[in-house]
């Protein structure tokens, strides 16, 4: 953590008395009971420190907030919903910047199909307020009943509806952003092409806090799909990707949803978490829950019931079923849903969340499980995520009254070798999580000193004075 | 042109001689019968000068090229089809690095629908290396036949498939560039998913070849479209955008073309022209050309005359008709393609590449041609394009045997009028050409100081030297 504050080093009281006076009380806090929730994360894996939180309500106090701090030389700390898992919105030392007081939906533009919100909204909110114009913003992530805007864009979040409507930054059409000296940099005209320069939004997408606040955007709505979903059970994951190429050359591009499960999981799920039934249960080791979206719910469900019946005739499935309501629908994706928490509860693991190319996702999971094999003796792996865009959640696991507990105490020799094979079929060690401190120093491992510089000279020239959530994804020491 | 290359700065010698030495006969001349057709473009509106052109055959190649520039300080000016509209790819002094040796596809993978490509592929190419493995590259414009995929992504170029698919950005999975100082950046992992740091593509991506020279890029295949087109005619564009809902209403996402094009644009295409037709004539002001894509081709058909009927029904359109055959349908497009090329031949025009929120384009129509009107008396408004992305070419046209000519007199006025009214609707006045040098200037007028700052610190951060297509897009003198 070589450039993050010194653990030790005392906030200027000039400093916190502007701070003070510009927020009002509403808007800052020194209260430990308050701000101890927001220097560490959810799970109870990272614990950092903080002696002050300023929560402003508007962009124009975000931006006096980092002019004082610039003027100072103050490092601050952004955070959305500190729902992230990669170490990255904890403060140590820093002052918090929590964005929970903007929180507004500021307008809709159903002609335009366009809606800006500030960066504290909590995701669900968006949805609501899309749905209630008839349209629908398709992020979706388990996170949905807290994470933000904000937080969702600085990480560039995926979820399940990227294999058709693409990350986070697919979906951005405009964005308002405070820099590290206190400028506000407004550019939410919801335009569908704007080629007038180098698309800086792009760069603060994804950038976890490092190069500036984003305080508000204007994302891209879509028209509320027509849905159909399927579960099918398979032999081998490469039988998967031969069915996703079948699934798109029935039902085009209108792919939405294709999630791979595996048995243990759902076996697991199914015992231990009320209302999960596993739906079609048999002895293949993977399921598949399949999801298009097309003009009408009856094309939909044609459309499927025709993959199926081809699938089952190529025998790249040994049984499916397509959902005959949309509660039974629900429950499949409970089902998915389902997998983390048991995992969680019922399991000790060491995750991952890496992508490779879809092509190369059989390969990985028969090259790594070989490898894991070897390293702990009672190995339950747990792999199952979004098959579509070659992004698995990667788990090794342990029963957690395993005999003698292995996987914790190797987990650093685990994650090396997963994340070596990885890299070695030309995937990332971070799909969609992104990187904040817990993958920083594994980066120079994974990426080329040229591509490692530009970062630095671009998070060098964006916030000279490393003032802007310092020594996350990248140090400039 | 403050920061270009003085016009009589011989070259070194000695840099001339090794890069001579680099890349043997076939890959550099001096012969400006060769040269210069690279020094102007097609439409002859822009004429530059360079005393050496190189044409490398490989990424190492390049990054040789480049050291050596590097170590001299020459600047070079890089180049694809030339194929632009807004003077960034013409030299003026400098070395033209012309990519066009470089234009193999190098690798299909069916599986995870991607494509690596050199950036010297013409884009046609790469639809026909797609077609032949039964998938789909969607970028499509008129002038496919020469433009190269590396200069499509160095301007971000759009076309008639964005409102479906996105710009050339949108269909990147992954880029090798080679940097001002000779480095290679090879990114071409086809990820769909990637959260380790900042996405430099993006970056180099509608750069115009001012940060970096892209060498290759991977790019996203879909499945093959089944698509039903129509033709249909209406009072006013306003009406279109109604229209535009209504077709999302029953299609959903499905649209995969949205344009508009005036009655007089038509009827002088049909004219004057061999082979086009108004596939509808009647008094209607506007037609619309609608394309949707859905998994067979029976049910967008289905579709379409659903919308058809309802569309009718709502008066929102006076006629309509769906295409019965792929060449109805390719004659549809024919007449579309045909605007530009009637608009260049028979009439006198100044025009504009600009884009507004799509609510928005109706009042930019109407409040424009008032104000056109008023500025020229005989004015013919000339305005096309993709409604369905709010980017529209507005043409401020006259009849060539126009008695008293004034648009070509008036064009300053004209152009500062049409991109004033443009900034107050919140739009851009480059929606797909870009800036070059052509529009830079003009900038200032419509984006903040701390955004063009913003750009100045990237050039400079990637670009110290200013040896990358100088004074292009962004001046940092």
């Amino acid at each position: 953590m070589d450039d993050m504050p010194s653990q030790s080093s005392p906030l200027n009281q000039d400093l916190i008395q502007s701070l003070k006076d510009l927020l009002g009380e509403k808007g800052w806090t020194d209260d430990q009971e308050i701000i101890s929730p927001h220097t560490s994360d959810w799970r109870g894996n990272f614990v950092g420190h903080s002696d002050f939180m300023v929560s402003p309500s508007t962009t124009e106090e975000v931006s006096e907030v980092m002019k004082l701090c610039h003027r100072y030389g103050q490092p601050v700390c952004p955070q959305g919903g500190n729902t992230g898992l990669v170490n990255g919105g904890i403060a140590y030392g820093e002052i918090v910047l929590s964005m929970a007081r903007m929180n507004n939906v500021r307008s809709i533009d159903t002609f335009n199909n366009s809606l800006v919100a500030e960066a504290g909204c909590i995701l669900a909110n968006v949805h609501t307020a899309a749905d209630e114009q008839d349209r629908y913003f398709p992020l979706s992530l388990g996170s949905q009943g807290s994470c933000t805007i904000g937080g969702l864009i600085s990480t560039n979040a995926g979820g399940v509806a990227v294999l058709r409507y693409g990350m986070m930054r697919d979906l951005l059409l405009g964005m308002e952003v405070v820099t590290a000296n206190g400028e506000i940099w407004s550019a939410l005209r919801g335009l569908r092409k704007d080629n007038t320069g180098y698309d800086l939004k792009h760069l603060f997408c994804g950038a976890e806090g490092t190069l500036g606040i984003v305080t508000a955007a204007t994302l891209k709505l879509f028209p509320k799909p027509k849905t159909a979903t399927a579960w099918l059970t398979l032999e081998t994951p490469q039988k998967a990707v031969e069915l996703l190429s079948l699934v798109r050359k029935h039902a085009g591009d209108s792919v939405t949803g294709f999630e791979i499960l595996p048995k243990v999981g759902v076996e697991l799920a199914a015992r231990e978490i009320d209302a999960v039934r596993d739906p079609l249960p048999n002895e293949a080791p993977w399921r598949i829950l399949l999801e298009v979206s097309l003009a009408s719910e009856d094309h939909a469900q044609d459309v499927l019931q025709t993959v199926l019946e081809k699938a089952l005739e190529d025998s790249l499935i040994t049984d499916g079923v397509v959902a005959a309501s949309l509660s039974q629908a629900e429950m499949f994706w409970h089902v998915r849903e389902s997998l983390p928490l048991v995992k969680r509860g019922f399991l000790t693991s060491v995750n991952h969340d890496i992508s490779v190319p879809v092509s190369k996702v059989p390969q990985f999971l028969e090259t790594t499980e070989a490898a894991m094999k070897e390293m702990v003796p009672d190995v339950e792996i747990f792999a199952f995520g979004h098959l579509g865009d070659g992004n698995i959640h990667y788990g090794v696991a342990e029963r957690t009254d395993a005999e003698n507990p292995t996987v914790k105490a190797k987990s650093l020799d685990i994650t090396f070798k997963v994340h070596q094979i990885v890299t070695d079929l030309g995937g990332s060690i971070s799909a969609e999580h992104g990187v904040g401190l817990l993958k920083r120093d594994e980066l120079p491992d994974h990426k080329s000193e040229t591509e490692l510089n530009m970062m630095r000279s671009i998070k060098k020239a964006l916030d000279p004075e490393n003032l802007m959530n310092p020594g996350r994804v990248i140090s400039v020491r």
